[in-house]
Formats: structure tokens, sequence, C-alpha cells
């Protein structure tokens, strides 16, 4: 399941990222996954100021959307990263891999978000591609607009063919792990908060009931 | 989770089942478990016709009743037993075997079901007392009415200290055997049908994908 | 996860079950589902000749179709039915109910079905939509195409603008009921058939070792 | 499942405690939970040092207390708080949030605690109502006495007629979350201690077996 | 874990399958499992008299065998079947599929039976290996002998290096398809079973409490 | 499941281990498990630097040892402890302990480990044997060599018939705490190895999707 956060980040955000963007220094992409011979692309490097401001911004705005922390159950979120795709880079079909070297215990990636910078009009190709079997979900973002999605499935970006695809990707880890038991939770809260008026006190207990015991149970 | 269903047995249904089992013939109830010399008591014997039309009588009361079907979520029912306490009888703290040989396969107890047949004021003692820990819950129905309580506990009938005690036992198979997942349907159940016609479309439609799929996700 | 499969009945079979749909007897749609007002749609009479004949069709076709059991893992399959949407006809957003009153014992529907019957140039509209939160997946497939998706979805026929929509409808008992878990076993099955001939003998031998371990994990 | 443990606080810590409840500092109870019209209740403000005495003379007096340990498996234990309802003061029927914002992770509430500090005989109401579906269990501990429920249930403090009712309440997690689990390794550790002497020593390995693989089996 | 069962057939049983197998008729053993290059062994053909008389007496001698039920916990057995290895035949390492195609619905092999036939002295190698990693376990068990092993471990026939290796093998799902979990229960049933007269009454209902309710938390 | 690793310590380790032994202090084994009358053993003393030092190289040895970490996933390892066994000693049989108290939280002891320091040749007696029902695997391992078993198992050291029997023995908490599904993930990424020049690069994409989603789904 997928949630677009528009405008994750606001205008001044927006700006202040892009400004960075320009400074900061870049590495082989192959530098955080050297054994996949499809991942064509550029990352901002760790130790650079620039990517450290752009990444404290983003961190930032993710903590204060309420879509993503209603949807994501977020614990913990790995240092947002630049990623850059000039003309003719990709990342061939992959899958994340389940636990990132963060801090002192790995940090298990259960959803991927992706945060365009680029103005879409602006370069060709380098859609995210999600699979789903014989199916694909294509998603190319409105700058400042953050796609999140299960970091169980295999994805791809697909060849810039024009302009440069610029984007911020993080993961992050989930209070609840499992994607359907995260959905279930979420439709649940979504009742709750849409219904919290109108609905009788008797059966608003009930949902915070089920609620809170399904957090319970399947919180990991 | 206890449900006290008022009535499962309305009138005439009463008062067929304490002709029943004027005539019925009865057994040690030892036989049912020869290992426990805690347990005094009759049971009905099964090959017995009035025993056998009291049987059916409470499995058609059983059957017809939305408050257990709710609640419940049967899958198979045990053939319902006379079960007679005298002066001085009792069954003590036991726990209900997991299968009984019913039919061609085992039929897991998940609910047992005790069905007041004898009026409570006709008979001293011979409580049902559900152990949960250091506390207890003690029952005693008016006649005609049914407790559905979890087959997980430990549980004993105080000894009678006058007059007799008389009910219809059985044990069901539910679809959800887990106590708290069954307790949870049950009560995303109640929401969904109090709010029926006043809650948003888009709302029961989120609570019938989250019932759907615990209801796949739980059963077994 | 989706697995369209192309061709799944062949031209003969199409042909047959064209001519029955021609005169077969349809119902109000709402009988399947009475209490969901955004149903707008016909389903064939299961007790009409012609309906039952596109049925063993249909169900032959599923039988003898490698991609679906490999993918599907059946254990048992609904009677399929046909579905017919007029003009403006449509089926709001609604999730497959989990268990179907078919024969003995319910059928609990893990994955759902459409065998798309109309050429798809013949009516506009009618697309059916799987909702994965902000992202949808919409599917209009070729005559006598199949498209499987998992029942626990929120999904939707949209309006049928001109033409008619006729499509035959199933749902299936998966052997292993959780959709990942489905797909991971599904991953390995394909890499086993498709490696089968240059895979050094041990490593087989793994693999068969996990994969038969998997499926005894996770069948239910 | 409940444990009533007694003298939970000896007779010095409940005077100690008892001084400090009368220079205590008390807030509004719905700052904890600011969304339930139902609460109408005093807590002890966490920042005041007679709370804070308080709070350590409880922890204290759960961390050396066997019963305890043995029933609940804790691995964190909430600061303890005093609640303190007036005449007319209740706290209505809900559930306890499942992760309380205690430290650097939440801290997931598993079991409950009240400890009864009041005389019962110096108010009238005031119970502690656990709700098991048609039935409840009520309780009004002596001073001093504490009961451990699960965390799971719906329950409510029934209004204070006359007097005043102060309590200490606090919030587990338990090694082993799951109620159900929690009771069994908790009734294989009493077969354990209660015949350690008597047992055979090859059976006495066998229980150490099973008791230590359900630890690590059931252990979140 | 294993179990060896000595004499599971009787002097009387042993003679009469000895004299069944002289008249059996055989068939190549690749026909259960044809894609198996390593398998060199004969099978005995299931619609042959002497072959069915065999698995009647192997059959009745499980469902007789106390020490087979309490450590299997068998739900369904498959029918018996000769297997024989003459010099230089072996069955190479493999793993026993999930699923057999045995009667309406399959049947999942949780647990592997071999009972020996032939006595070891006459023939040299074809030992039954079970590999666990690094280390094995090899069995070579005395006529009439049956060793009970996980279905889910790889494992071989060595080869025969003189003689002839004569045994009956079948395959049984059991209501506790988890290997430790069927483990944990059986040891505590031997707890019971072997304590039953000395432990104290309150400890024996605390036993059996939780193992009715490991069973059906385990059952599948 | 069983690893057992050649040369886990190389000939200078081993040295220097063997060194450290002979100035090392020892304490009663039954100071690390009071309860157990069958423990005749020593313990080197943990606060001893000789003690120190050798813990300091077995669990660098382990640390960079890739088999191990294939094979056991390890998120913590204890402090290895010497324990050695005189003439006579010995340690009936017995299951390690779930959690021990190691640092803040309790590291759950999933895999047990034993690194060989004596020369087998130099004592008779003393074998590690892991009970497996009616079987057992028996192991002497050469100086250096470490084997890797389930905590899960009873195991025992047998009685010293002459020489001195001295092992380093250490506990593992591994992120995938199940022993199945350990061996089934140590099994696909033993093929994903072995095969991985040669197999199609898009079945390498579906191994590495199974085996990450495997990881995220069994953690613990």
């Amino acid at each position: 399941m997928f949630l677009r956060a528009d405008d994750l980040l606001n205008a001044d955000e927006l700006r202040a990222v892009v400004e960075s963007a320009r400074s900061a220094k870049y590495v082989d992409g192959k530098r955080s996954n050297p054994h996949n011979p499809t991942k064509l692309s550029e990352i901002g490097d760790p130790a650079d100021p620039a990517c450290q401001k752009a990444a404290q911004i983003a961190l930032h705005a993710l903590q204060r959307n309420e879509q993503f922390k209603n949807f994501v159950f977020p614990r913990r979120i790995a240092v947002p990263s630049f990623a850059r795709y000039g003309m003719g880079m990709k990342y061939g079909a992959h899958t994340d891999v389940a636990f990132l070297p963060v801090g002192q215990q790995p940090l298990r990636s259960d959803v991927s978000c992706t945060i365009f910078i680029s103005d879409p009009a602006s370069y060709e190709g380098g859609e995210l591609a999600i699979m789903l079997g014989s199916e694909a979900v294509r998603i190319k973002g409105d700058a400042g607009t953050a796609i999140f999605y299960p970091s169980t499935t295999v994805h791809e970006v697909l060849p810039v063919r024009s302009g440069e695809r610029l984007v911020i990707i993080t993961f992050i880890e989930s209070m609840i792990p499992d994607q359907l038991q995260r959905e279930l939770l979420y439709s649940l809260g979504e009742v709750r908060a849409l219904e919290g008026l109108r609905i009788d006190w008797r059966n608003r207990v009930q949902l915070e009931y089920v609620i809170a015991n399904l957090q319970r149970m399947w919180s990991r």
C-alpha cells in the first residue's frame, strides 16, 4: 500500500534543499550496494555538510507530518540521502535490504520513502516503478512530494532519458512491521479519526479497545 | 470473556427439556472424564431418546441465536448433554479437554456452554466458578439462560448444598480459536452493527475491509 | 501481487462462453451482496444451465493452467459466475467477504479472479481498479484473459460509460493464505523452475528443502 | 487473569506513602488522557517531590515481590503515580493505551497495577471493575494491597459515593506480552516451584526444558 | 527429535510381513519421485495384494502403539509401502515432500517413519542418515523396529554394499506440525504420565491446563 | 542443526588461550547454575585477567568467522568463559537458560557454542552429548575447533574418565531465534553464495527478495 504525501516539504524547505543539492558532494551509488551491477546513480556523501543539512530538513519534515505518522507508525528513520540520476542512469529491479547498519543496532527497513526534489517536467524517464507481479505502479511525484511504499517489494528506477532526477531517499523501521497489519491499523485509525465526533461513546471505547490490542499484538 | 444469553431457550423449549429430563436415563459423570476424582455428577446417556430430544432442542436454540453466533463464530457444536448434580455433588477445578472425539475428526473445544435448566431458587450452591487467578467469576443463571465462556479456563462446579442442579452443557469449535482475537472481532462486529446507519459509507467499507481480513488471518 | 494470465480461455472456450452468455439468465447482483448500495450489476443465475456450462468451462481452464497453480496454490475454487455491467453500471469500492458459503464448509476467499469475456474495445469504462492506498492499479483485459489479485484488497469496478462489460468471476482458497508468504513461495518456485538444469544438485536439494518446509509452515 | 498481592506495601511503606499523599500536588487526571470525557479524577504531579517519593517506595516494593515477578515477568515498570477520586469522581470504561511515552523507547503496557492506599472502609463506591463481556470482576483492596490485571481489558473506576479513594497506579511491560502465554508460563513455574523437592530429577529437567523454550518462543 | 520404537511389529507380524515381501511386486522407486536422479531403489506396487497386506499390518501396529501416539500426535497416516534396496542401491540426500496426494485432501507429511524388516546383520551399508548440518545421525534398526524422525530434515539412505535392505516407510500428518512444539508437548505429557501418582492434585490440574491450551494453540 | 567450525582459533590464538588457562583462576561451576546437583565442573573466574584475555581472543575469533555469521545471524555474544572438567567431572542433562543477565537487558540464548581447547587425545570421556529423543549426537572436537548447537536442546557433558577437558563456552542471541527458520535462511544464503556467479540475474533478484523478506518476518 502506498501513501503519497503532497507538499511534505514546504516551499522554503524545498528551496533550501535544492540549494544544498547544488553544492553537495556526490559519490558512486554502488558505495551503498556494491554487488548490484544495475545500480547506476550517485548518492550524496554522508560526510558532506550540504548533504547533512538537506537530511536535517527532510527528517524534520517527516517528523511533523501527521499522515506519515498515521500510515507508517515510525519507530526509527534512517538518515535521508540525496540520490541523483543523470541522463542514462537507472537503478535496476532490486529489493531493499532488511537491515541497515545504523547506530548501535541495525534498523529494519519496513517502509521506503522517496521525496521528489526535481520538477517532474525537467526530466524524462526516471519513474519509480514498484513491481506487483504482472502489474506495476509507476510514480513520478511533484517537487516536495513524498511517496511511501513497502520496502518488501521489488522495485526499480527506470532510465532517465533526459534531464536530471534528484530525490531524497530514506528508510523507516515501523512499530508494525507486517504490511497488511499496518494497513489494517491505519484503516481503523482513520475510521476513529473521521467518525470521532459522531460515533456513540460506547462504540468509540470498543474501537479504542481493538486498536490498542492490535498494536500490542502486532508491534515488534 | 463471557456472554450470558438470557432466554436462549424459550418457554416452550424449556418446558419440553424439563419433561425430557424427567424420563431421561443418567450415567456416572466419570464416564466422560474417568481420571478426575473430583467429578461427582451424573450425565445424560447419549443413547437415551429423551436425552437426544433435549439435545436437539438445545442445538436448535443455539443455531438460531444471533448473539451466540456473533460472539462465538461457531464452526461445529458438540452434541449437548444433560448434567445433573444432586445434593453434595460437584465438579472440582478442571480444564476442558482440547479435542473431543466427535465424528470423523476431533472437535476442538474453544468455547464452553452451560444452559441452566433448574430454577436457581430451587437449589443452593452449585455455582459455576471460573477461576481467573486470584479472582473468580461465579455464575448461577435463570432457567433457559446460557452462559458462554472460554474452554481455556480452569473452572469448577461448587458443591450443591440442597436441591438439584440440572443443566445442559456443550462445547463449540470456533472459526477463531484465540480468545482475544475472537473478542476483538466481536467488538468490531458490534461497532459495525450499531453504527451501521450513521457511519459514513467510506468508513463502513474500511470497517468491512478490516473485519474480513482479520477473519482470514485468524481463522484456523 | 497480480498475475495476468493471457489466453486462460482458448479460442474455442471463449466462443462457447460467449454463446452461453447470450442465452443465460441474469439476476440482480445485489443477490450476492444485498447490503451494498453501490453494487449495480447483474450476475448469472447459478441454477441456469447456460451459466453452469460457462462455469464448467472456466473451471476446467483454471485447473489446467500451470501459471495459476504456481501462483495461487489453489485448494478449492468457488463456482465461477457471470457478472454483467450494462451502461452506467458499476460496483463501488468493497472488499470480498472472507468466507463464502460453499458446500459443507465455508470457502475462504484468498485470491479473487476476473476472466474478461467482452472485447475491451467494445465498452468504455468498467475497469477493475484495485486500491493500494493513494495509488491504484486499473485493469481491463483482453477477452479470454484472467487477472488474479488478493481478495484482501479494497477494489471496485468503475462505471461503464458505453457498451457492456461481461466477465466471469471466481474466488479461490489457497493452501497459503498469507499474501506475502504466497509470493515468496511463488518466487522460490520460479527460481527452481528456471535454474533447474543449471543449478548444482546440492543447491537444488537445499532449495527443495526450503520450499517444502515453508509450505508446511505456512499452509493453513 | 488476576493477581492480588496482599501487603505489597509493608506497614512502614504504607505510612510513608500516606504521608506523601497528604503533601502531594495533584493535577487534573485529563492531563494523561485528554480525550476521555469520562475521566474525572486527579493524578499526582510527576514533578512534585512528594509524588516522586511515593513512586520510589512503590517501585521498590514491586521489585522485591516474588509473586509479582513470577506472575508478570516484568521487563520495565512505568513510574508509579497517585490517582485520587473525591466524591462523585470516576473513570468511565476505557482501555489502557498500548504504548506509554517513557524514556527513549515507548513502554508497552501489558499488565496494569493498582495499589490501594485508602482504607476500603473509608469510602463508598470507587470499585475497580474489569469488564469481561457480560460479566465483570469488581475489586476494592485493603490498604497496601496490589491488584495486577491485563492492560488489554476494558475497565473502569465506579463513581465514589462518599469519602476519598486514593490509589497508586502503574503499568508494566512484560517479557511475555500475550496474556494466555504468560498464564501458562506462570502455571508451569508454580508446578516447578511446588513440586521441586518431590519430582523425579529427569522430569524436572523436562520441565526446565519446556519452560526455557516457551520463554524463548514467547518473549517479545 | 527421534523416537526409536523397538518391536513395533511383534514376531508374528514381522513373519507375515517378510512373507508378503517375498511374493510382492516391486516397481522402480522413481515412480514416486521421478525428478531425483539419486533415487535408486524399488518400492512395493500399491496395487499388489501382498503389498496391501503388509501395509495393513504396519498400519495396525502403528495404531496400537502408545509411544508413537504420545510422540507424534498422529492425525492421518499415509498407506505404508515397501522400499527395497539391493546391492549398490541408495537414495541420495533429499527432503520429503510437504504434501502427499492422499485421498480427498493432501496429507501434510510432518513425521517420517521407517520400519526395518531385514535383519541388520544381513546387509552392509544402507544406513538411514539424517543430516543435521555438519553432523549426522545414522540409524540401522533391528527387524521390527521403527524410527520416527521429522520430515523436515534432509536425509538419505547410504549405498547398500552387500545383501538387501528391506523396509516399510510411511508419512504421518501430526495434530502439532511444528517440531519443537510437538517435542514440548511430548515432554509435558511424559512428566504428567510419570509423576501422575505422586504429584499434588492442584499441580496436576495446572499441568492439564497447560497441556490442553498448548494443544489448542499449536494444532493446525 | 549443528555447525562445526574447524580452526576457529588459529595456532597463535590457541597457544595464547592455553597459556591463559594455566594461570587462570577457577571457581565452582555451580556458581552459574546453583540448583543443578549434576553440575560438577569448574569455570573461569570472570574477574580474573587471564580469563578476560582468553575471552577477548575467543570473541575476536568469533567476530571474524564468516561461517559462524552465516549460520548463527548473531546479534549479541555473551562473554566467553573457561569450563574445566577434571577426572570424574561432568555436567548432567540440562537445558541452557533462556535469558542470561548480561548488561542492561537480558541476552536470549539461542545458540550455544563450545570451543575445544584440550587435545582430544589427552582425555577420555567428556564428550558433549546433545539429546535428540532416543538418539544423541556426541561431539569431541580438535583443539581450536568450535561447535555451535541450538540452546533449545537438552544436552550434557559425559564424565571425564582420565585427563582434563578444557573448553571455552559462550551463548549467542541470534537475529533469527527460531531454529528451523534460521536453518532455512542459512540454506538460502548458501545457495545464493554458491550459485552467485552462474545464476541468471533476474533469479538472483528473486532470491534476494525472498531472503530480505524472510529476515524481516523472522527477526525478533
